[in-house]
């Protein structure tokens, strides 16, 4: 049965964004002043403003919090590690891990009233620790030297692994010589093997008690991208707390591993290929007074009337189906000028390792403008009513951008600012995808075409059926910290005849929602609604409540089965928007530890508890999804494929808030020329 | 009934892009040769290749027809307006206006087999004329001299309004002594009076048998956006053929007209708030090298692997709410820096006037190269595999543009095309609102928020719910004329416990669509499809049959009674998707003669009629639909909102198209300053 072998395909990718602050400052030439705060958590490190064309590489030793939502600096992680190691409990183990060291956020309120200039307040962190198989929630306050225990209560899951625990899972079947005789018995000599370590998920008791990884291995003869290579139905379970291999399975030996050819991707590898393209001359967004943007003291950033604190986080982002990798650990380092523009700011992130030692990952976000050439607004008089006008304004954008991968897949995650205030945060795609083998080379070879479960994508590859889906934790302040949650609902109002010749109008419902229940939404096409995050006391001049509203485009909902074991720890795609009361314990939409977790702490489980919202600090959580069925264009590497969804001011202003920003002019821009070396 | 008056301003747009075709070119690293074609129709003319920073104005006079489906030219269309007028039903005619004159496109076939150098076939062109009250089609011979009188039968609606016919039409109330006194009671001088020409539609027995038009008003008063200014419940009825004022309505003189305070949109105007924004450092898209696509012979478009024929047409996109105006008609020259980035090309509309002359739009369509800085594909290695590789590609793609306005809207079409083969076709809604006057000033004042249909924008303004639905004809010829239209449904496949511990997996269920009203598609997000047009007879290596997918996004259906009269006209937007047989004489959804029309003509009649569409030369249709609930930003002009879908190909390539583009590299880049002026 091919089906089987794809379960674990199935991504449920959880992204919480948190701890991002927004500060919307209002168009002043409007009376009163709001703010729009929310929060997420990503990326930031950068020191000079305009205009550098060279990259600097930031030494961070001497990074110096200054702000109280500033990532725990590289001195204040080892002095974290030296607090943790120093406790009885570690003194006392034979084996431990730091599987997250991160700034323990202050509470809101204290963020919230500081100022620049205040004292900052006490700098805390949050360790997530194995010791001897057990696991820890701490806080470690810096300034005490004091490590608090947090009690977590009983929980099904494990913490986000360390990249050391993946790599050496990666190297334990090595040791298994029936793993070894198995690789050589399908022709593969072991030096052109590569593995990767697949989170196990959870499906039963064989999953319990065990903190387990999955290795798939694949042959990487003659290419780099082993990923089209799979050694089909070869699959070691292994302890990842004993470092030992519990089991091999090694079914599949009739299905040949796909050939190498048509695999590369580098550019290295394309010589033969690269004048059959009719080639695109030299384009570059150019600014040559530099960026608008500053960044102050290494995260605020402030843009037309945009001020939002940056910060990289290992964890936001939780790739669910390989258990936890953290989608901030696999953020790789971005390829300046491909990856981002010429212009673009880039920002490392400061982690630590499993030893709670801090390392830098460079480049790891990157911020810059973008104009693609797009009209902000424009309004010319047509011949009709001979007025001699034409408007229009060019559209600038701030992108904040990180990529992380899966190994295989990349997720390119844009945070894109527009001057009107509205936000729009795109998820691409691209990367490799994760493939199996097949005996079939071409489909006259398949009778029924339904049980390939996915798309011949080359000779003995099947791409596999699956989804994505990215939660995105959305703590919503509209010009103040208590908000109502607002389904607006469009309807058909019938009419009667006297009253009109038409038969039915549209008219828009409001209501407001009272407890979690109430704003568990499904999206509906044909019933549709707008959802509208307000703040309640907080009018415009002529009395509506000002808001911001969720605007979905392209999306998907999974079809699996509810109580199908994926889908109940992934249970946070149930609906594609809720909202919950803030509540810190409540920051991970598929629960705090969700390496082999059961799904019983899901933001599915908090929802149902029905919690009263209404005009209170909420969290709103928009889950954006995507179903993929693979196509030939995405062998042996996928073309970025994205969608998006906006947070959109709605009567948030008094009125069009950049009627201000004035349009290009010819002697504004850029004197350009190609360089020599091209001319 | 506050709702009684909103009732024109549901916008059922139909945009019926005809006559693009575009050759797609197999990346040629691969082995066989591969085409996709389909059809458009929009816009061009264009003289130069690469750099040239001055926009050159070119001159018409002498353009010459070089390819079968080139628009008619100055000297051809005075040549069809001679042999018109020559002809005795004109020379008898009391009065006549020609309402349409544009090429008839030669027999597909012969379009597909016509070759670079071969001599065109014969160049003719389709009239459509109100003569002494009748309307007529023809098509003129222009070789001949000859005119042919095409029967189409008996049709309830009228041709497009002519530009004249909208000038008179706004004129003819000022003749009316009753409607001038009512503006002067209502406190409007005559000299600050704007009146709009308003379709009427048709609601029944009234609107049968004249062509008609309803005249709305505004006060120019210390604005020049009278749009913001309604004097609510005055509304005439003229006669378009008689020039008559067949009816004043009077009502809502209680209702205030807005105050002018805060409606100026125009830069000149906004000098106190200029400063207040943040303001940004120059931007813009530098190609020093000039653009990488060439135009040849004045319409036929080549870049990176595309090749496409573009022309202007005065109708393509057809309003229906207000009967029709004329998409292209109304088509505003873009703004150079503004509408279009710098490196634009712009390309002029050549049309005909009421009375046959032919006349230039300027800058109506603009094509331009855009880079935002994102990503056409990327993977990097994580620290997992160990392996130095870090490949990422910058996604350059063609936009073609085009801005229709409809007096107050603007609809922005953009055909963005990729190097990978996928074109997104975006809309954006910007403009002006079409508001009504209303006695609040705050919404404390209304009981019964509902009753609003639509939001207090200011004092004494509502803006109205609506929607705005555009239909794209899509005549799909991919890899060959004769094309299926495959439905991909996504689906649970329930699993037994022996078989696997998932209870059940994703797989996907083909089937083709037989005839058009197995191609009546509803989407659904919770039983979600892909929608594959493919051509049966071309395989892939592995045996995939080729085909391009439409890829749709946030999209809107309409809530009004199917048997509404404006829902029965635009009952093309009844279904997203339909798929008809190629048919010459249904290339518009919303029929012939929209104008007044009873639906009788619409997409939803031809697929009733059920035809087969298995392996045939087929038409796919789309409809993007908005739901528009006003807010206080869209006052008092609205920032863009844009929705869009995509054709993507799928199995069309045996692997991803763009493996060989290459990165960007420093050396390559423009070297920029900023001008003296600014620096």
């Amino acid at each position: 049965m091919e089906g089987k072998k794809f379960l674990r395909l199935l991504s449920l990718l959880l992204v919480t964004f948190i701890l991002f602050i927004f500060i919307f400052v209002r168009n002043s030439d409007l009376p009163s002043s709001k703010n729009f705060h929310y929060v997420n958590k990503a990326a930031a490190e950068l020191e000079l403003q305009p205009p550098p064309r060279k990259l600097t590489r930031h030494v961070h030793v001497s990074d110096m919090a200054r702000h109280p939502l500033d990532p725990l600096t590289v001195q204040e992680m080892n002095r974290v590690r030296s607090i943790v190691i120093s406790h009885a409990l570690f003194k006392a183990a034979k084996s431990y891990a730091l599987h997250s060291v991160v700034l323990e956020e202050p509470p809101k309120p204290l963020v919230m009233r500081w100022k620049e200039g205040d004292s900052l307040p006490p700098r805390k962190a949050s360790v997530i620790a194995r010791v001897d198989g057990g696991t820890h929630v701490m806080i470690v306050d810096l300034g005490l030297g004091r490590v608090e225990f947090v009690d977590v209560g009983e929980r099904s899951g494990y913490p986000t692994m360390t990249i050391e625990d993946m790599n050496t899972a990666t190297l334990t079947p090595f040791g298994s010589k029936e793993f070894n005789r198995t690789v050589v018995a399908r022709g593969v000599d072991l030096k052109d093997l590569a593995c990767l370590p697949i989170s196990t998920g959870w499906y039963g008791k064989k999953e319990e008690k065990r903190r387990l990884i999955k290795i798939q291995c694949y042959s990487l003869e003659e290419t780099t991208n082993f990923y089209m290579r799979p050694i089909e139905g070869l699959t070691v379970i292994v302890d990842m707390d004993s470092n030992q291999v519990l089991e091999i399975s090694d079914n599949g030996r009739d299905i040949p591993i796909p050939q190498a050819a048509n695999t590369e991707y580098r550019f290295s590898a394309q010589k033969n290929i690269h004048h059959k393209i009719k080639p695109i001359n030299p384009i570059s967004i150019e600014q040559p007074k530099g960026p608008s943007f500053t960044v102050e003291n290494g995260h605020m950033i402030k843009w037309a009337n945009w001020e939002f604190h940056l910060k990289p986080d290992p964890r936001a982002g939780t790739y669910m189906d390989a258990g936890e990798y953290g989608f901030g650990l696999t953020a790789m380092p971005l390829d300046p000028l491909n990856d981002c523009p010429r212009n673009a700011y880039y920002m490392d992130g400061v982690f630590a390792a499993g030893d709670g030692r801090p390392y830098v990952r460079s480049n790891m976000v990157c911020v810059f403008e973008s104009y693609a050439g797009d009209i902000g607004w424009r309004h010319s008089e047509s011949p009709i009513t001979g007025m001699e006008i034409c408007e229009a304004r060019p559209k600038v954008t701030l992108v904040v951008r990180m990529a992380a991968s899966v190994a295989n897949y990349y997720y390119i995650v844009d945070w894109e600012f527009q001057n009107d205030g509205l936000i729009n945060i795109k998820v691409g795609l691209s990367g490799i995808l994760m493939v199996k083998g097949t005996p079939y080379t071409n489909l006259d070879q398949v009778s029924d075409q339904e049980s390939l479960y996915g798309t011949l994508l080359s000779e003995n590859v099947i791409g596999v059926i699956h989804d994505h889906y990215i939660t995105f934790y959305l703590d919503m302040d509209v010009d103040g910290s208590d908000n109502s949650f607002v389904k607006v609902n469009l309807q058909r109002q019938q009419t009667s005849p006297e009253e009109s010749h038409r038969k039915s109008y549209l008219k828009a419902t409001r209501s407001i929602a009272k407890t979690e229940k109430d704003a568990q939404i499904k999206l509906k096409l044909y019933d549709p609604s707008e959802f509208h995050a307000v703040n309640p006391s907080k009018k415009t001049r002529v009395g509506n409540p000002v808001g911001y509203k969720v605007v979905s485009a392209g999306t998907a909902a999974s079809l699996l089965d509810l109580d199908d074991p994926p889908q109940r720890r992934g249970a946070f795609t149930n609906n594609q928007i809720w909202v919950t009361p803030y509540n810190r314990s409540e920051e991970w939409a598929g629960g705090l530890f969700v390496y082999q977790s059961h799904g019983e702490d899901t933001l599915a489980t908090w929802s149902e508890r029905d919690r009263e919202i209404e005009n209170k600090d909420i969290v709103l959580w928009y889950t954006l999804g995507f179903h993929h069925i693979p196509c030939q264009e995405d062998f042996p590497i996928m073309p970025t494929v994205s969608s998006s969804f906006s947070l959109k001011p709605v009567n948030f202003f008094e009125r069009n808030p950049i009627l201000g920003i004035p349009p290009n002019f010819e002697k504004d821009l850029p004197v350009c020329q190609a360089t020599s070396s091209t001319s």
